[in-house]
C-alpha cells in the first residue's frame, strides 16, 4: 500500500522550518493523553497545511463498513464475525467557523420521533473524528461553551447528548489541535490549560527559505505525483518512527531526578495545579519513544518543556521576557546548573 | 462486595494535601443540612477528581428499580411487595456548562400531551442527583437563575415544574458542590451566602510533593487494579467513619458557652444574618461525630469555623487582610484568650 | 382546629427582633388596601422565614370545591346550594426567581383551541394568591413591566389576560408582599411608590440574641411538635387580635388636627402626590384597631408613619442623614412640639 | 339617565388642583384635532384618577350591538335596519406597559387562515379606543415605533394591519392621551411635537388641601353613593358645557390680529414648523366654544398657549428659565403691551 | 376629469414657500433618472403633505385591472385584448416606521406552497409604488439594509425576492423619496450618495405667512371642496407643464463648456466618484424642459447645481461654511468669472 | 458570435482611468489561483459598472442544460451523450447586503423531507456562481463568518452544506471580488490576507475626464447600439488577449534571481506568511502571458507587487508613508539597485 493517499495534501515531510508545530503534533499521535495542542501563530504559515499534510502521514484504521462513529471491528467481540470491516483514512475533521452545538455533538433525530418510530442519533463532527484529528482553526472566535465541549469530549472520549430525557453516549477520542492568531485574542486561562501543549510559530524571514517553500507549493499545484515521489522515503520513515514509538512508549522511564527538577521548574515559575508538570512528564516520554530509547534524557525534556508550559504561566502585564525565555531561564537553573 | 466499584476514580484515600477541601466534602456528606459547599481555587487542582472520589467512597444505595427520582423502595411503604429494588452507586451529577433550566429542571413531555396521551414529565439532572451529589464546575459562569434554583431545590430537597397548569413536584435532596476559579469573578454574595461552607484551595508547591502525586497519577493510569488494593484499608476506615457519624450526629452536644462565643465571633465580624452561626454549630458538630465523639470541642470550632464563615464577611476593597485570618484571629479572642 | 397547621413552618410568635417587618405585615393584613410592603434587608434575616410564619398565623378561608381562583362559596349567591365547599390554609404564593409573565398571569389554552375545543383558561401564579398573600424575593431582579403587572393586579383586585381577541378577568385580590437586598439595587421610585410600606430589616448584633434564635431553629428543627405547643398560646392571641382588628378597622376615626399634621410633614418632606398621606392614615387607623382602640393615637402615627414615608422621599444623593431619621425628626416637629 | 354611570371612578368634578390637566382634557373632548395631550408629572399625582373620571362624565355613544370597533348604526346607511343598536360607556382604553404590536393594532386571525375559513382579523386596543379616549401611562418608555403608530391612527383616523398580502383598515379615532414622569426620561422631540398639547402637574404642597383630598378618597371609598350625589349637579353642568361647546366650536372666530400675534410669538420663540400655530388657535377657540362665546379672547389665549407650545420649544441645555415662563413673557410682549 | 381626486389633500400649487423641495420633486417627476430625492428638515414643516400633494397633481395612469403591480396594459402586447384595463391614481406609498423587509419587499407565500399549490407571491409595498412614489418619513430611523433595498431597487427598475430557491423578479420603478430631521443623525454617506438630490426646508419665521398657511389649514379643513376650486387653473397649470417636460426631456441639450464647468466644480470641491456630475447635468436639462426651453442656461445650473451636490461633499467637522455657500462659490467662481 | 451580449453593461474597453482595478480583475480572471481581489475605494467610482463590464466580456460557457450548478457536460464523461447542453453567458452573481448563510449556501429542503420525499438540495448563489464571478459590494459589512464561508470556498472549490446528519457537497469555483469604502472600516486582516489582490481606486480628478465619462454614460443610455459599435474591435482584442494567455499560463517561467528578490521584499515588509511570495509570483506570470511573453519580466513585477502585498504589512498607526510607497520603495531597492 502506497503512503500517497490523498494527492490534494503537501506532504508532511515536506514542510520546513516549523519544527515547534511538528514537534508538538508529532508527540500527541505517539501519546494522545498529552491532550491536545494550541497552536498560535500568524496568519499564512501553514497550520492548516501541515495539520492536513500530518493526518495524510498516519496509518489507515480498520471500522466497521460504515458504522458512522468509526467502531474498531476488533473491539466488539461478539458480534465480531457478523460486520464487514473496511480501512479508512485516519479521520481529520475541521470544525467550521460558526458550527452550532448541534452540528458538533450531534442531535436526538426529531423527525424520527415525530413519525412515531424509535429514537435515532444524528451523529456530529465528534462521532466523526473518533479515533482521529479535530482541528478548530481561529478557536479563540468559538463560543466558550464549545471549547468546553470539546476540551471535555477529548479529555474523558466520550460524547453525551441529551434531550427530552433521551441520553446518547459515544465514543470520541481524538486528538483536539487549535490554532489562533494573537491578534485575535487569547482563550480564556481555564481553557488554555486544558491544552496539553502550546505551540508558536512565526513567519519565516529568510528569503532563501521563502523561495524554496513558494517553489515547492508551486511545483506541487502543478505535478503532484512527481513531487510525491521525491519525498516517499522520507515520508515513510517518519511513519515507522511514529509506530514504533506508540508501541515503545509504555516502556519508557524517567529517572526521579528529573521527575522532581521538573516539578521544582513548575513550582519556581508559579504553574498553577499540576497538569504542567504531567504533561512534561509524558511529552518527554513520547520524544524518547521517537527517537527509539527507553529512558528519557536532559535533551528530551529541553525541547519539549516550553511547550507543555509555556501557556500556563502567569502573565504579567508589566513584565517584558518572554514566558518561553523564563521557562529556559529555569530549565538551565535545575537542570545544568547541578 | 468491594469498595473497588470505579476503576476509573482516583481513591479518595489515596488524594494528598487539599484538606480543606476533603474536610468540607466529608462534613457535608455526614450532615447534608450544612448546606453544600463552594470550592473556590486555581485550574488544575484536582477540584473535579476529588468530587469524583468522594462519590466513589460512599455506600451504595436502594432505589426502585430503573426509577429515575432514585425513589428509596422502603420509603414507598404501601406498594413496597410490587416493587423490585435495585442497588446503585450513590448518584454524583455534573452539570455541564451551558445546561438549560430544561435540562437541570426536567419538562413535561410535550410529545405526549401532542399525542392526546397523559401528561408525562421527563426528568432532569435534579431528578437524577436525588440522594447524592450535584457538582457544578465554574459556577461562577453559570446563569443566576439557576444557581438560585439549585440552591432552592438543594434546601428544600423538592424541585417543581410548572408548565401550562400542569404543577409536577419530585423529591430532590442532594448535596450541591460548586467550584470555581476567583479570576472568573464570585458569585453574586447573596447566593455565595447560601452555600454552607466555602473551602479555598491552591496550588501546592512543595515539589516532593508534586513528583508524589504526578507519579501516583501515572501509576493509576497504567495499573489502576494494583494501585486500587494500596489503599483499600484507607478507604474502608473513611467509609466506616462517615456511616458512624452520621448515626452519632443527633447525639452530639455543644455547650452554652462555645454556641455564645461563635455568635461573639459573628457579630464582631460582621456576619449578616444568623446563617454563619448556624452552620457553624453544625459543621463543629458533625465533626465531632466523625470523630467518634459526642462532645464538640473548641479543636472542632477551630477547625471549621473558616470554612462556614470566611464568605459572608463584608469585602472590603481597602482592606489586606485575608478573610481566613481575620475569623482565625476573632476565634483565637473569644476562645483562646478566656 | 389547632392552629398548629404547618409543622414545616416557625411559629409567627417565636420569631424575634424584626419589629418593624412584623408590624407591616401585621397591619396591611388587617387593611389590604394599605397597598403591599416592600421589605428591604441583609441577606439571611430571616424575611422569608418570617413571611411564611405570617401565613401560617391566618385563619384559613373557604373556598369551592377544588376552585383554582379560590372562590368564596358565600360570594356566588345563585349557585351557593350546587357547589361544595372546602376550607383551606390562606394561600401564600411565592413568585420564582426567572417567573415569566405567562406562568404569573396564566395563560389561554392553546392546547384546547388547537383539538378545536372551547377555549379554557390555565390560571397562573395570580389565581393562586387570590385573597392571600404574594411574595417575591429579590423583586429588584425582576423585569419592571411583571413588577408594574403585580402592583397593577393588587391594586385593582383584577388580573386581566388577553390574547387573539379573547379576554379573561378573574379577581386577584392579594397582599403583596415584595422583598430585596440594597446592595443589589433598587426598584424605580415610580415603582416603590406604589408599595404601601417599606420596611427595614438588619442583622442582629446582640451574641446573646443570636443564640437565642440558632439554638430555636436547631430546636425547631428536631422537634417542632414540642416547640409549637409551647408558642400555641401566644399565637393564638395574635391571631385574635389581628381577627378583631379587621372588624374594628371602619369604625376607628382620626382627628383632623392629626390629618393636617400628617399632611403637613408630607408636604415639608417634599413627598411626591399624596399616597403618602393616604397610607399614613390608613396604617395608622390599623394599628389602633390591633390595639383595640376606635380612635388613632399620636403613638400610632409615631410607630408608622416612617414605614409609610420612607420610600417617598426624594433622595439626595449628597445628603448624609437617613430617610427614616428625617422623618422622625418632622414627626417631633409637627406632633411633639405643639 | 342618571351620569352616575361607574360607582368606582372618582367624579371629575370632584378633582382638585389640577388645573391644568383638566383643561387640556376638556379642550382635547371639545375638539379632537386638537391632537391629544401629553401630562408630565410627578408620580402619585391622581393622572389616572383624572382620566378615568373625564371618560366617566362623557356622554354614552350608540353603536352597532356587540361590534367590537364600535361603529355608529347611523353611520352605515344601507343596512341601518338590520342592525340592532346600543348604547355603551364612552370607550377608555388603557394601554399596558409591554403591550405588543399585535395587541396594539390587531392581528389577522391564524387560526381561521389555517383551518380553510375566510381570514378573519381579531381587533386590537385601536379598534377598542375608536370614538373615546386611549390612555398610554408612561409612554416615554414605550417603543418608539409603538409610539408612532399610535400617533399615525390618532392623526389619521385609521388603523391598517397588514400579513401575507392581507390588509384590513379601520377607523380609530380617538383621543390619545399619553402621561410620564420627567424622571424617566423624554420622548424624542419628533414624537412629542405631534402631541397637540402638553400638560405639566405637580404635586400640591398646601397641607389642607391634601387633607382635603386624602379624606375625599377616604370617604370614597367608604360610601361612593352618598358621595356622588353631592358631586352630581356639578359634573352634569360640566356635561352640558362640553356638550354645547361640540356644537358652538364651528361657528367661533378668532380675529386677523390676534392669529398674526400668535405666529409673531411662535417665530419668536423659535418654534420648528407650524403645528404651533394651529393648535394655539383651535385650543384658544375651543376655549371660548366652553365658555359658550362665539369670539376669541386675549384670555382664552394666556390660558392655552402655554399648552400648546411648550413642548415644542428648542431646549436650551445653558439656560435656567423654564418654558412656560419664556412663552409667557413672548405672550406679555405680544398681546399685553400693544 | 377634474384635477380635484383627492379631498384630503391640499392642493401643490398652494403649498407656500418651500421652493427648494417643490423644485426638487418636480425634476424628478420629469426626469425619474436623476434618482430620487432627500428631504432634510425640521418637523412640522409640511414635508408629507408637501409629498402627498405632488402625488395629487401628477396624471392618472392606465394599468390592468387589479393587477397588484400595476401593469401598463399597453405594455403587454400579446394579451392586451384580453385584459380590461383601469385608470388609476399614481401610487404614492408611505413606508410606515418599523416596516420589515417582507413588508417592503413582498413574500413568497407559504400558505400556498404548504398545501400543494402552485407557488404564489403576496407583492409588497414595492409592488404597489411601481409607476409611482415611494415616500419614507424619517428615513435615517430606517435599517441600512431595507435602505440599501429601496435604492437598488429605485436604481435598476426591479425587487427580486428569492426563497427556498424560488425566485421572483417584478418590476419596480418609482421615484424615492426620502425625508428626517438633522437632529436624529444622517444616513450613511454611502447610501446619501446615491439619493439623486438633497433637499433642506426649514421653519418659516415670517409671522405673515404663517398665519396665511395657517389660515388656509383651517379653511381647507372646513371646506375643502372651495377651497379647490381656487386653484383648480394654477394646479392644471403645472401638470401641464410637467407633461410637456416629459416629452420635451429628450431633446434638451448642454453645452461642452457648461459641462467642464460642473466637472470642474465636482473636481474642486472633491466630489467623490461622478454621480454628482452626472445628476447634476441631468437636473439642469429637466429645468429646462420644465420652462420649455431646448438649450441649458447658467440659470438653470445655478438653480439645481446645490441640491445636486450638497449632500456628496466631504464633511469638515472643523470647517463652519455650509455646503450650500462652498458650492454657490463654486459656481460663481467657475460660471461667472469668465 | 458577437460580444454585444448585454445591451444593459457598459463595455469593458470603455471604462477609463482605474487601471488598476481593471488589470487586477484580468490577471484573476487569467489565473484564478490569484485567489480573488479586493477592492477598496470611494462611492461612485464605478466599481459596480466595471465588473459587470468583465463579466460582459469573458467567453459564454457550456453547461449541462438548466443544471443550477453549471456543470461542464464535458467533466460529466460516463452520462455525457444523455445530456442535452447549452451555452451561457459566464455567472456573474452579486451578492446582496444582508444575505443569510441559507441564501449563500443553499438549504437542504425542508418540504421534501417533511413529505417523506428524498432528500433534496436547494443550491445557494455559490452554487450558481460556479464557474464564473462572484461580487460582493461592501464586503466590510458583512458578517465574519460569511466572508469566511466565502473565502473557503473560493480557495477550495466546493461549498459543503450539512443539516441532520445529510451532507451535501457540490463545486463552487469562482473568482471571488470583494468591494469596500475605507470610510466603513476594514475586514480583519486575518480574512483580508486570504484575498489574492487588493486594488485601490479613487475619484478622477481631471474635469476634462469626468466630461468624457458623464458624457459617454449619457449617450450610452441614449443609444447604447450605437455606442457598443463603437467599442466592439477593443472589446474583441482584451478578449483575445485573455483567452491566449489562459492558454499560455502554464508555459510562463520566473528567473530564480527574482523569485528570490520577491522574498527579500516580502521579509524585509514583514510580511506575515508566505501568501504574499507566492501570489506575487503568479500575477507577475499572469501579466507576462497577459502580454504574450513567456518569460517574466522586471516590469511585470513592478506593475503587480503592490496589488499583491499592499493588504498584507502590518499597520503602523504612527507612520505616515503609505503602503504602496513603502513597497515600491522595497522593490525599487532590490530590483533596480543591483
Amino acid at each position: 500500500m502506497s503512503i500517497l493517499k490523498n494527492l490534494n495534501s503537501f506532504p508532511f515531510a515536506a514542510i520546513i522550518g516549523q519544527d515547534e508545530m511538528k514537534l508538538a503534533l508529532q508527540l500527541n499521535v505517539i501519546d494522545p493523553r498529552i491532550g491536545g495542542v494550541m497552536i498560535m501563530g500568524d496568519r499564512g504559515t501553514g497550520k492548516s497545511t501541515t495539520i492536513r499534510a500530518l493526518a495524510d502521514l498516519l496509518p489507515d484504521i480498520n471500522i466497521i463498513k460504515n458504522d458512522p462513529f468509526n467502531t474498531d471491528p476488533f473491539a466488539v467481540r461478539e458480534f465480531a464475525t457478523e460486520y464487514e470491516a473496511e480501512k479508512i483514512k485516519i479521520p481529520m475533521v475541521e470544525l467550521p467557523l460558526g458550527a452550532t452545538e448541534d452540528r458538533v455533538c450531534g442531535t436526538i433525530n426529531l423527525k424520527e420521533i415525530l413519525s412515531g418510530g424509535i429514537n435515532s442519533f444524528e451523529p456530529g463532527l465528534l462521532a466523526r473524528a473518533n479515533r482521529g484529528l479535530l482541528y478548530v482553526d481561529e478557536i479563540n472566535l468559538l463560543d466558550d461553551h464549545l471549547v468546553d465541549v470539546l476540551l471535555d469530549s477529548a479529555a474523558s472520549g466520550w460524547n453525551t447528548v441529551e434531550r427530552e430525557g433521551i441520553s446518547i453516549k459515544h465514543p470520541a477520542r481524538f486528538i483536539l489541535i487549535g490554532s489562533g492568531n494573537p491578534e485575535e485574542g487569547e482563550l480564556r486561562p481555564q481553557l488554555l490549560d486544558r491544552f496539553g501543549m502550546h505551540a508558536e510559530i512565526s513567519t519565516i524571514r529568510e528569503p532563501n527559505l521563502r523561495v524554496k517553500i513558494v517553489d515547492e507549493r508551486i511545483s506541487f499545484d502543478k505535478t503532484p505525483e512527481v513531487w510525491f515521489k521525491k519525498y516517499e522515503a522520507e515520508q515513510l520513515l517518519i511513519q515507522e518512527k511514529i509506530e514504533a514509538a506508540q508501541k515503545l512508549l509504555d516502556h519508557v522511564t524517567i529517572s526521579d531526578a528529573f521527575k522532581f527538577k521538573i516539578s521544582q521548574i513548575c513550582s519556581e515559575l508559579e504553574v498553577e495545579g499540576l497538569r504542567g508538570d504531567l504533561v512534561a512528564t509524558r511529552a518527554a516520554k513520547a520524544l524518547a519513544a521517537f527517537d527509539g530509547r527507553m529512558e528519557v534524557s536532559i535533551e528530551d525534556i529541553r525541547r519539549t518543556i516550553v511547550l507543555c508550559l509555556r501557556h500556563r504561566l502567569r502573565r504579567d502585564p508589566m513584565e517584558s521576557i518572554n514566558s518561553g525565555n523564563k521557562i529556559e531561564a529555569a530549565f538551565n537553573t535545575f537542570f545544568l546548573k547541578d
